[in-house]
């Protein structure tokens, strides 16, 4: 139960490629980290853990290992609209990755993610396991009383998406089928951008906001349940899809794939439809497609998909995988 | 990749049972939580890892597993003199423990635990896993500035160890055997008591400190290295060793056993000599053993064991298995 080893793989590996902050009082190497945060701002704390296998394929690439396990953290601080700031790190690592050879290139993803926003690496633990899991808790901070939370959707706000939805899930399926993904379609998959800076400047505009990561629809439904069962009617004709996904859409004529499919780190997010305008203008500063694709409705719990004026699904369940068509 | 039943399981098993702060602004539920330091106080997180087969044994009671991993944690804490407050936990967990008995178990321990510390756990993450995995991130509270670290030693300070140590080592050395340890030789394993009250009262008193969770000499060395490769003498025969220990130590004739064995989980620190006095008294008003076992020297990097006028051992290396008499 020493852990001779392993303190020295964090300590010659891992500390020289932290990442420095001046909020950093004591980093890497004492028995816990100790960082500072601003007057006036709450604390934001996420973790997240990939397991090989089931978040990512054996073989996949150290870099985007490292660099979707801090992403999918990333992602969940924006869905609060908070800024990230510190992270620790916990490997479980079979021997054959405990090489500096697959530390270095995992360190070369995460610090070409991490160091976009500013992030330092203040802690972790490395161990041993047969199956290399990977843990990643990320604090950040937000101003006092403005983290944007699930809850808070009311009925006639608008739901609207950032970027684009079903490529990471077209990715997985095609390598599931064995073939090769278009590049920035697996791009997608293995690394995701979060949508920090959205997160950022939709306080005080999103009334409540959550991130892709299980499926639109899954995700969604999330929101809706915190924010006291409500319910939402989604125009499918204006969900933002890639070619890569409209093809895949027609190929298997299922147009819920995409909104079913995980792994996009999207956000969704509501607003009163005052802020829609603002909402505009947010997308052209950011150069970031933000679109309207339904409203929040008092139907407990459903979320209706409509295109154009006619229901086609009203689906019961979030995880649902096959899609029907109603006129109902 | 969806993760369906793992947000079942968190919301209904785990989040009644959270435990709960008035710090604690959004707790398990949302993408992240959010908490509220105090004016005046830096944020203290420790992250500590436990692996089946690596850190407990398989088939080890959930309810154990959980307190240690809470404990190793509250452990680090301790050791910087800060005040935990909020805890996420990462749960790897193969098919057969996702039931709601272990869990239930599981959370059983965990909050005879947490609730001593007044600890709510504020989220995490639960995925499948062949092999339990156990990850708690801690943080807690301390006034900017006085988090006591590894490196403050001087030399001439004294070395002060808290309780005893030797009884985890012992335990896991009869398991290993396949004997049975008495019971309060097992619980020393199972069932850390972490030194949170001793820590908070060590700041302004120590000049540094670490926990014993690899074994006091290699964790001592820890705390030379971070103060300036300093060195140390202990006097092997002030240790404070039970009964149980002392016998351990007759029958395998070698007394640095119980130095060399880890997961103790008592405090190592390191005052001036005129605290000693002081330290005497926090020992009555804790009802907690603290002995001097050595003072700082400016040997780099050295360990010199006495045993009254004796050098008995200079152990070059902290994991060292055997004892060697010396002259020198």
């Amino acid at each position: 139960m020493s852990v001779a080893t392993e303190f020295a793989l964090i300590y010659e590996q891992i500390a020289p490629l932290a990442g420095q902050r001046d909020d950093v009082c004591l980093g890497i190497g004492d028995d816990a980290a100790v960082v500072q945060a601003p007057e006036g701002q709450s604390v934001v704390v996420a973790l997240d853990t990939l397991v090989e296998n089931h978040h990512f394929f054996a073989g996949c690439a150290p870099e985007d290992i490292a660099w979707k396990s801090l992403a999918v953290n990333l992602s969940d601080l924006a869905a609060m609209g908070a800024e990230p700031r510190w992270a620790l790190l916990a490997l479980s690592l079979p021997e054959a990755m405990a090489t500096s050879d697959w530390l270095a290139r995992f360190m070369q993803g995460w610090q070409a993610l991490a160091s976009q926003f500013g992030v330092a690496l203040i802690g972790g633990d490395t161990t041993r396991s047969d199956r290399l899991t990977v843990s990643v808790t990320l604090m950040g901070v937000v101003p006092i009383g403005q983290a944007i939370q699930r809850a808070g959707a009311r009925v006639g706000d608008e739901i609207w998406l950032s970027g684009s939805i079903g490529d990471a899930g077209l990715a997985l399926a095609q390598l599931y089928r064995g073939e090769q993904p278009l590049v920035q379609v697996a791009e997608r998959l293995h690394r995701p951008q979060p949508r920090v800076g959205l997160g950022k400047v939709l306080r005080g505009v999103a009334t409540a906001a959550v991130d892709v990561s299980d499926g639109f629809l899954a995700d969604l439904e999330h929101l809706l349940k915190a924010s006291g069962s409500l319910g939402a009617g989604c125009y499918l004709h204006q969900f933002p899809f890639s070619e890569s996904v409209m093809q895949w859409v027609r190929e298997t004529s299922n147009p819920c794939l995409p909104l079913t499919s995980g792994d996009d780190y999207e956000l969704i997010f509501t607003a009163a439809p005052e802020q829609s305008d603002a909402i505009q203008a947010l997308s052209t500063e950011l150069n970031l497609c933000l679109t309207k694709v339904g409203v929040i409705t008092n139907t407990q719990g459903g979320v209706g998909l409509w295109h154009a004026d006619k229901l086609l699904a009203m689906p019961k369940k979030r995880g649902f995988d096959h899609f029907v068509t109603s006129d109902d």
